[in-house]
């Protein structure tokens, strides 16, 4: 039911009478999310491309540094994108009315593509093999521990030594190198079918264990930048809980999922097995985040454990309208939230921030392809290409950049620089990794589970016509 | 990345820094719908009741009256949620802190409620036959008519005689007592299988009229109320856009769609044909709520529409997970926002609200089944059963309430009498629909899309069976 005949006469409506404009603005955002997506996406894969760079160059397009549609409150200092001004146009609604569904709408927005990576991690967890994961588990964190402490230790060293960086920024933009971004790897993964290979599983899991050591650096960074000296306690107390929280919920989950399979068969309302197995993917991603990791590593531990169960066939077909709906709206925010104003070369702290830049891209790049060495005692996988796997720093590296600019610590070049390395790596790392992957016949050959190397000829050729 | 451990030093943390918290908290409350929207759905359905009546009685039970789990801001003058006071404890964050994560979760929660029943409405019209709605619609636009000018008249002429009420609220009471919900009864159409029978395209066709004209009523009595006089120019203007919008949308759809099918068919990425529909569903809703109407009755354009294609099938597939994951958060919000208050027999505005709701119950309920008779010259259909679809009021209802609180026209006592009314019919009819389907073979015979009645007897055994 409109209020809209109602708001003629009121100077400064509630927030309740603005719902169907809310409303309303939300659906014209997501519309032009998924117009981005999908024609960039699509243009993407018909050159070749992984089409999720299409999805984060859609974002590019429509964010703030472009067409300004889909622009957030705290980057466009509270101006409404001009999508809200067509709303107001198409609503003759006031300027304060606009401002509030403005700043409504971006938060919805916002926590709807949060949802979109939580979803994402539990759709890649329900399509990962826990056997295969444990299997790889050693060479994964060789992986996760040299690809973390490479390019920290060579980008705080490059940094005090060739640039003259004072220590604490030059140990934060080093820490900003060491994350990696496991959403992009693994859509890209995805995509080309590649997950549960080998190397696929092993780049997930040294993904996730490097997002735990990230928090960890993050912990010992902030708490340096802030104090001077490092709280080796809340330390412990991060390593610990990441421990107990990803053995506790397999453990417990894979003890306890026969009775939620048992559930999920003797409802006979709609909604079963999928909300049931979203519950539980909520659920761990809270406690995820309030032991102070995070919501998505909780989702991935849920999708681990589903994939063990029988029903894992049939959650993994209904929860892909799910990703298709939600898993967009997170990689267009992305996108959209990449400041180009960083390329801007009449800036002084851009031009010194894009030379440092040129460091910190090298060593980010260099730093995980020597991780993929870590690799051992399996010589049919592809070293090379688990570590490319690992290149994408995304959105990871934008909380470092924003935690260092908030905190004061870094200065606008190195700032900059860190910008323009998430936004290289972000963007280069899914066409790199396609080429890596799909580079040599054998490395093409392992597809989906398929853990007898001598099926690699065959099925090389039919997964090369893909 | 979390950030918790930099809360510690700040005392009001920005939203951006609260980001992960937002989500934990939307997650926490989608946690407690689900687990209340299954449990009581399912609780329902193994009673005999449909399971809808589970969803909403969820929402009661959770809501502000009862646990206190789900509430919102506007209903509890800002105080947090039980669900808050866990977050809090959890976290250990400040009050300030959760008074913000709380105000912007619910906000999200309402906004994804609302998606719920765009996406519901979306998913009525996949699944309802244009072909049989224009067949059935002069008798769905006389089931309308009479279903909204019986309770109107005789609601606010027995206001007036038998309690002294005065004209203006009087008839801003009678005008709460019009329109149907489409939701509730639309869902139990839907659970019954009796969408596409006539008895359930007569429903569907007059409750979105009823629609329409509640929202022509609802501008009428408010202008009514604000300035003592009915502007027709304005009134006009909303039949004038209701006609056009229905009618361009179903033409120039009709005319398009081909080349929408033909795009889904060409598009070689994920989300297709699914995020294209949604994209037309999105955009007509937003057009029919700038235009005056409402969201929900572009997305049931888009729906019809799309219904006609070759992709009708692919696409009732693919949304109903959608579905199954937004609808209950409308239908538990329902009953979540359901003030049980009105029921405390020690106000005295409840006492005298609870006899004129008697009076109003009755008139609602009379008037409809009434109007049900407004069906000629089909006597295969059961209008008993029409007339019984048309019976809830369910959130519409409550919008006249609130208006009518919020523009002073309606005393507490009109006011309580109101909500209860909205309460017994919207709780009365699954209950009561499901059995006038059930009641006579010859109406629970016509399933899904069999025009020819002699299919009656053999059908309507296997769907007894049901």
């Amino acid at each position: 039911m409109t209020v809209q005949i109602l708001l003629a006469t009121a100077d400064t409506p509630p927030l309740s009478e603005l719902a169907p404009f809310v409303l309303v603005a939300v659906l014209l955002s997501l519309v032009t999310i998924y117009l981005a997506s999908q024609l960039l996406g699509e243009l993407a894969s018909r050159l070749g491309f992984p089409s999720v760079l299409g999805e984060l160059a859609g974002g590019v397009l429509i964010g703030g540094s472009l067409l300004g549609l889909l622009v957030f409150p705290e980057s466009s200092a509270g101006v409404p994108s001009h999508l809200m001004e067509f709303l107001q146009w198409t609503t003759g609604l006031g300027q304060e009315a606009i401002g509030t569904i403005f700043s409504t709408e971006s938060e919805v927005i916002d926590v709807l593509a949060e949802i979109g990576v939580v979803i994402l991690l539990f759709e890649i967890g329900l399509e990962s093999d826990l056997q295969e994961l444990i299997r790889v588990g050693p060479q994964a964190a060789s992986v996760a521990v040299i690809g973390v402490a490479v390019p920290f230790a060579a980008g705080t060293a490059g940094l005090v030594y060739f640039f003259g960086v004072p220590l604490v920024p030059a140990i934060f933009a080093g820490a900003a190198l060491t994350a990696t971004s496991i959403g992009i790897t693994a859509r890209v993964l995805a995509e080309l079918q590649k997950l549960s290979s080998p190397e696929g599983q092993i780049i997930i899991g040294a993904a996730v264990l490097d997002d735990i050591l990230g928090i960890i650096i993050l912990a010992v960074v902030a708490s340096l930048a802030r104090t001077g000296e490092v709280q080796l306690l809340e330390v412990g107390k991060i390593i610990l809980s990441a421990v107990v929280f990803l053995l506790g919920a397999i453990v417990v989950g894979r003890l306890l999922s026969p009775y939620l399979v048992g559930i999920m068969k003797r409802m006979k309302t709609r909604g079963s097995p999928l909300i049931p197995a979203l519950v539980v993917a909520f659920v761990l991603g809270y406690v995820g985040q309030v032991i102070g990791l995070e919501a998505i590593l909780g989702a991935f531990a849920a999708g681990l454990i589903l994939a063990e169960t029988e029903k894992q066939g049939e959650l993994e077909e209904k929860i892909r309208p799910i990703a298709d709906l939600f898993v967009p709206i997170f990689f267009v925010s992305v996108g959209a939230k990449t400041n180009l104003s960083v390329f801007d070369p009449s800036v002084p702290a851009n031009r010194e921030g894009m030379i440092i830049a040129v460091f910190l891209i090298g060593v980010a790049i260099i730093g995980k392809i020597f991780a993929g060495l870590g690799v051992f005692g399996r010589p049919e996988v592809d070293r090379y290409a688990v570590g490319v796997g690992m290149i994408p720093r995304g959105e990871v590296g934008l909380v470092f950049a924003g935690v260092g600019a908030a905190s004061g610590v870094l200065s606008d070049a190195l700032n900059t620089s860190i910008i323009l390395m998430v936004i290289v790596t972000t963007f280069v790392a899914p066409l790199w990794l396609r080429s890596a992957l799909n580079r040599a016949p054998r490395a093409a050959a392992v597809v989906d589970t398929s853990p007898d190397p001598s099926l690699a000829d065959t099925t090389g050729v039919a997964s090369d016509q893909e």
